[in-house]
C-alpha cells in the first residue's frame, strides 16, 4: 500500500508568518515592540513620546498601520525617524505579512527598535501575532474604568497597559482603583504605567520600563 | 436536455438575514436605530440620554452588544426598560442573525422603537446590515478630531454624527472645523450633533432630530 503524506501545519499561516518575521527581527537585534488602543487613546502621541525619551540610546524604526490615512506615518517623519504607513484597507487588525512587507521598507540593519502602531481596535489584533516582543495596550481616562472587562482579551494578552490622558481626570468620572483590579483580575502580573502624554508625566517611568525590556531582549 | 436550475444569491446570508429583520420591524411598526462608536466614547451614555428624553413619547427597547459582560444592559435594565445583551465571543460586530435573535427575546408588540448598541469599534459594523432603519455614529470629544480620515467607512454609512463630551473641550486640542468639514467631506448631509452626555447640553437638538426620524418611519 502506498504510503501517503499527511502534512498538518503546526502553526497558522499568520502564527508561520510571525515566526519568520520574529527570526528577521532577532537576525538584525531589532526589539519589537506592539501598541494596541481604541481610537483616539493616544498610541501615536505615546510613541512620539517614547521616541523623545530613547532615541538617543537606540536607533528606533516605526510602522503606522491604518485603516486609512497617512496621519500618523507624516506626524512620524517630521521627527527623522525612519517609517512605514501600512493602510489595511477595511481590515481591522495589522498581521503578520503586512509586518513582513514593512521590515522589507525599513533599513533593518540600522534599528535596534521597532515599534509598531497597530489599527485602532480592542478586538481584532489580540488574534494576529505579529512577530513582537512585547504587546502594550494604550488605553485612556476618556474611554472609563470599565474596558478591560468589556474587551478582556486585548487586555490579557498585553505585558503593559499604558493609562494615557491622566491629565483630564480631575473632569471625568474615572476610577483607577477599578481599572487596576479590572486589568490586574485578567493578568495578574500585567503592569500599568498612568501617564500624560500632554504634560509629559509618568513618562519618565513608563521609558524606563520599556528600556529595560529592550535591554533584556538584547542580551537573549 | 435537462433543464438545470442554477440558484443565485440575490443578496448575502447576512443582508437577507437583515432585510428578514427589516420585515419583523415593520410588522411591528418599530424603528431600529443601530449606534456604532469607538469603545469609550459614551454610546450606553447617549443611550440613556435618549431614553430619557423619548420615553414619555414612544415605548423603547435596547439591544446591547458587546465582547465581554453585562455591564451595559444592567445599567439599561435599571431604567426599566426591556433590554437584550449579546454577547458576541471574539466578533468585534453584531451581525443580523444575533438581531434575529434578541428580536426573539423582546417584547416586540410592544415596543415603538428600537436602539441597538453596536460593538465598541469603528471600522468592522460598517460592513454588516442588521435591519435598521438609522445608523448613528457616536464619536467624542477626546478622539480627536482626525478620527474621520482614518475610519471612512463607518463615517460615512452614518445618517447623524453625534460628537459627545464637548464639556471637555477647554482641556483638549480639538478642532470642530476640521472635524466638520473631515465629516462632512465623506457624507456631505451628515448632521452633527455636539453634545454632552455629562451635562445634558445638545440632547435636546438631537432627541429632536430623532422624534422626527421615527415619525417619518412611523408614517412610511
Amino acid at each position: 500500500m502506498m504510503d501517503i503524506k499527511v502534512l498538518k501545519p503546526i502553526l497558522g499561516a499568520n502564527d508561520q508568518r510571525a515566526q519568520e518575521n520574529r527570526s528577521l527581527l532577532e537576525k538584525n537585534r531589532i526589539v519589537a515592540v506592539n501598541f494596541t488602543a481604541s481610537p483616539g487613546a493616544g498610541k501615536t502621541s505615546l510613541l512620539l513620546a517614547t521616541i523623545k525619551a530613547l532615541r538617543d540610546e537606540f536607533r528606533i524604526g516605526v510602522v503606522e498601520g491604518d485603516v486609512s490615512s497617512a496621519i500618523d506615518a507624516e506626524t512620524v517623519a517630521k521627527e527623522g525617524i525612519p517609517v512605514v504607513q501600512i493602510n489595511t484597507g477595511g481590515a481591522c487588525h495589522l498581521d503578520a505579512t503586512m509586518i513582513s512587507n514593512a521590515l522589507e521598507s525599513l533599513p533593518t540593519e540600522d534599528l535596534d527598535v521597532l515599534l509598531i502602531e497597530n489599527v485602532g481596535n480592542l478586538i481584532c489584533p489580540a488574534s494576529f501575532a505579529l512577530g513582537e516582543h512585547r504587546n502594550v495596550l494604550v488605553a485612556s481616562v476618556p474611554e472609563g474604568h470599565d474596558k478591560p472587562h468589556k474587551y478582556p482579551v486585548m487586555f490579557s494578552k498585553s505585558d503593559a497597559v499604558v493609562l494615557n490622558k491622566i491629565d483630564l481626570k480631575p473632569y471625568i468620572d474615572f476610577d483607577q482603583d477599578k481599572f487596576t483590579a479590572a486589568v490586574q483580575g485578567l493578568r495578574e502580573k500585567a503592569l500599568i504605567f498612568p501617564v500624560s502624554c500632554k504634560t509629559g508625566e509618568g513618562i519618565d517611568h513608563w521609558a524606563s520600563w520599556l528600556r529595560d525590556q529592550i535591554r533584556v531582549e538584547q542580551s537573549n
